[in-house]
């Protein structure tokens, strides 16, 4: 769904999703950056994939201008690794870019432009396996006839490829067609409604919309067998930052025993962040929640006061396990997520 | 915001708000069970008001045009009694039109029709003196400065005057203007969105506005001492059917030590329903979840398969305590409603 051409990133507008696909060309950071910001492109894998292109992107315009590259990799770099806050996968990318810069610098610039080309492919690819790793990990966790309920888009849209919460979906509908999916709308930006939907059609996976508010009412009446969302960040200690609503979707999980994972990969887990409380959240625009019509009327008073954080933190205690691309990891989180992390490296 | 006239009803059209403040009048039974039915008017109390207004109206019309009022205010009853299915107060407020229309048959059809118009006009009175009753009972519950939570609308609008929940808030800002609201959109109708800002902004308490999938975040974050919501039916046992969203919320008030309160006239109160279990949930049209937009975009594909109960059920053991015009009353309910009720009686 983003493709790194020489010169130009082109990718399906998310935006515009279910009504239209359109795809966008971009060709400067600027475009990059509005490009994350305005989530045009969404989903944390999938934007480190975006960041890691925007450098190579940007190197590649100086090296055709006759300009210095690196020192555009540089300076693209820093403004795209500001595009959003919360999502760690944006700096590593990013920076992993400028890591290879300077290990290729010596080899002048059009080995240093291709190197950051690749690097930013192959990080892709890189993705889209991690995704097929974690949905063959997670599949093993879902039971015959499952109905699992969740949150925002964690589909290719969002990674580059397959899926990390939705790839768990489709591996465990390969394995047993009954398997449906509850997808919950996801307020402001309705992730779920216009994404997730629209990437269970095209699977052929039955689900069934609802908003948000309903979750706890289904679970009550026994239409959720596992609630499985994505993760922005998750903190050494296993706290995950993901999609406002997550947290709020965990509580009530553990009050109706239903199994509560989060899947994502390793390179999510970021143990220089001890625990929820470090994470910044991101509050987005009043606009994304007084803005919302029926029927081509405004839903709101133009002037409401509101409050739009954009993620939450859900605490380790209410998390059953953490799926990554080297298998199933149990609490206690402070352990098996930094074993995790150190097979993941070897 | 809904008035009898003679052989006319006139309301604010809620569909409109807060974009448009526009009065429809109404003239038949139909347009009165579409008005109900479609969400013109809306909230328990006041659908029970329309609903009686609509007897005495389909009388008069009856009477003016030398029909029998009482074969024209039986006719309307029973269609009117099932335009909403969850609520009490509706078949409540037209039985009992039904009842004065038999005790009053012998006197001519000009005292018939007078007794049901006079009847409906009581009945909003004493909803709008209930109202002020429930607010200065439940006041008392409001520590200083608090943070009310609430979701949907259970205002002037909802009620015919004054409110409910939005009443105890109302009442508590009063006593102390640092009291704020905050208000959950309520998807998919978005009631708090559309008509509770609507109603605090004219009545000048300071408010937030959030998705509903962002209550348990702000809880977490200390930023909600209280919640407080309506009824639109309460069983024996306590339980309460409301808006949904309403069970999940109290979940996340009793994870999070937050006082979860409802506010509700005893004419809610429906003794021969045991418990949450036996009260109908209306399932309502698919198009009110997938028919949301952002910036005048679909938000959902037009054929996604859909869940969309309109009411949830909230068990006694969530409820700190049920505020009606007769008092506070705390658990075990079966005991403490049924006291209420023998009074109101008295």
């Amino acid at each position: 769904m983003i493709d790194l051409g020489e010169g130009v990133i082109t990718l399906l507008d998310q935006r515009l999703l279910p009504a239209e696909e359109r795809r966008l060309s971009l060709t400067s950071t600027e475009e990059v950056v509005r490009a994350i910001a305005s989530l045009a492109i969404r989903g944390a894998p999938a934007i480190g994939v975006a960041g890691a292109m925007g450098v190579a992107l940007a190197a590649r315009r100086a090296l055709d201008a006759g300009d210095d590259p690196a020192e555009a990799a540089r300076a693209a770099a820093a403004a795209l690794r500001v595009a959003r806050p919360t999502a760690v996968n944006l700096g590593w990318a990013v920076d992993a870019q400028l890591a290879r810069a300077r290990d290729v610098a010596a080899h002048g610039p059009q080995r240093l432009v291709a190197t950051l080309e690749d690097a930013a492919r192959s990080l892709q690819g890189a993705e889209v396996r991690r995704c097929e790793q974690i949905g063959a990990h997670g599949r093993a966790l879902i039971g015959r006839g499952a109905r699992i309920l969740t949150h925002c888009n964690t589909g290719a849209l969002a990674t580059g490829g397959y899926g990390t919460a939705l790839g768990v979906i489709r591996a465990a509908h390969e394995a047993d067609p009954t398997v449906r999916a509850v997808v919950d709308e996801t307020r402001p930006l309705l992730q779920g409604a216009r994404l997730t939907t629209w990437e269970l059609g095209r699977l052929g996976i039955a689900y069934t919309l609802i908003c948000d508010s309903m979750a706890a009412s289904l679970m009550a009446d026994g239409r959720v067998s596992d609630v499985i969302v994505g993760a922005d960040r998750i903190a050494a200690n296993g706290d995950v930052a993901n999609k406002i609503g997550t947290y709020g979707l965990a509580v009530l999980a553990r009050e109706h025993d239903v199994p509560f994972y989060v899947a994502a990969p390793t390179s999510t887990v970021d143990l220089s962040t001890p625990s929820g409380r470090d994470i910044a959240i991101e509050e987005r625009s009043a606009e994304e929640v007084r803005g919302v019509q029926l029927e081509g009327r405004p839903a709101a008073p133009s002037d409401a006061p509101v409050a739009n954080p954009a993620f939450d933190a859900t605490p380790a205690r209410l998390i059953s396990a953490i799926i990554t691309e080297r298998g199933i990891h149990r609490p206690p989180f402070e352990r098996t997520l930094v074993a995790a992390l150190e097979a993941a490296e070897s």
